[in-house]
């Protein structure tokens, strides 16, 4: 940022420092006017004037150059796939939690979720990003452990719900006790409950 | 609004249209200043040049005040009791989130909860505000169904998480089939979660 953009002999641009932050910038406006969905690798080419192959070069991905725009500092592949883990459906709910924690509980985790959730309440285009973002990059990945059971993206997505709310109450609203109790405490509570939407109406599993 | 201002005989001002309009401007300042604990019916009758007489006169308590200043356009102190009834204990996870769906599913019901809860993660000062509000006005009135238990002022709080959380995932990021779902389908699925913070690790109640 701020420096002078360097340019090939042929005149047209290469990997210059500030071309990264041209494609993120044309990211954000993309992805802000088109939400997730709509945005395209080639359209923010375009709208950054450079040429597509270099968005890829430099992000891979549509999803990795959404998670750099909007500055999130973690993986949701790695999240979603913790929460998710197929490998044992036990205790999906204590999973969840303190995934969700490890995420919530860092400030410099939890700013650019609280930024996009601020945005999505002032304007239903970015509350068109969040749900698309969430829906496509989060919840794809966390249903496959629901997949099989009736009603299965509902009950998904009332735990994010839970999950949401928990943040906003216990870092943003700071209510107490619930801002100021461990996370082991708030996990041995929580836990319990959100695996009820995973378990559906069969008695919890002790513990 | 906008009225020229009546005025006695006397000079002093009377309840003249906009006198009501000045204490509910000069009520917002000082809510949004000191926090809902830090106001006072007397600051905020000094601030809008008023005698504290009239500011009783035309809201009763500090309460009414505020809900007026916010335009909250429903009655805490109802909703708190619906949920609270504390002459039957099973089934305020149902009684919660009906209740709860009942302002939240009305735009005009939750516009002024969610201008404050935006506000609240925007500014610290605003969070205060909204903390105080929830424990104060809200909570307070609530905790009486949870006050013999252990904990049960966290096991309130991560219910109303629970309820905030669907609301903004319901009404705000309208994550789908969440938003869609009847309030029956919701209350079927969520009501009995909910009642888990109730019953603790007693084994929930059939249905």
């Amino acid at each position: 940022m701020g420096r002078t953009q360097a340019r090939g002999r042929s005149g047209r641009r290469r990997g210059a420092p500030d071309t990264r932050g041209e494609i993120l910038a044309a990211a954000r406006a993309e992805f802000g006017e088109r939400g997730y969905d709509g945005a395209t690798m080639r359209g923010i080419a375009r709208a950054a004037a450079v040429d597509p192959a270099l968005v890829h070069h430099y992000f891979g991905t549509k999803e990795k150059l959404f998670l750099a725009a909007m500055e999130i500092p973690f993986d949701p592949v790695i999240i979603s796939e913790r929460i998710a883990d197929t490998t044992s459906t036990m205790g999906i709910g204590e999973r969840a939690i303190r995934t969700f924690l490890g995420v919530w509980g860092d400030p410099v985790g939890r700013a650019p979720i609280l930024a996009m959730l601020r945005s999505a309440m002032r304007h239903e285009a970015a509350a068109t990003l969040l749900r698309q973002f969430i829906t496509r990059v989060v919840l794809g990945r966390v249903l496959v452990a629901f997949e099989s059971m009736p009603d299965g993206a509902l009950r998904a997505e009332a735990m994010v719900s839970h999950l949401v709310g928990l943040a906003i109450v216990r870092y943003v609203v700071k209510l107490e006790p619930i801002a100021s109790v461990s996370d082991e405490e708030l996990i041995a509570l929580v836990a319990p409950v959100l695996q009820r939407y995973f378990d559906g109406g069969l008695p919890p599993s002790p513990g």
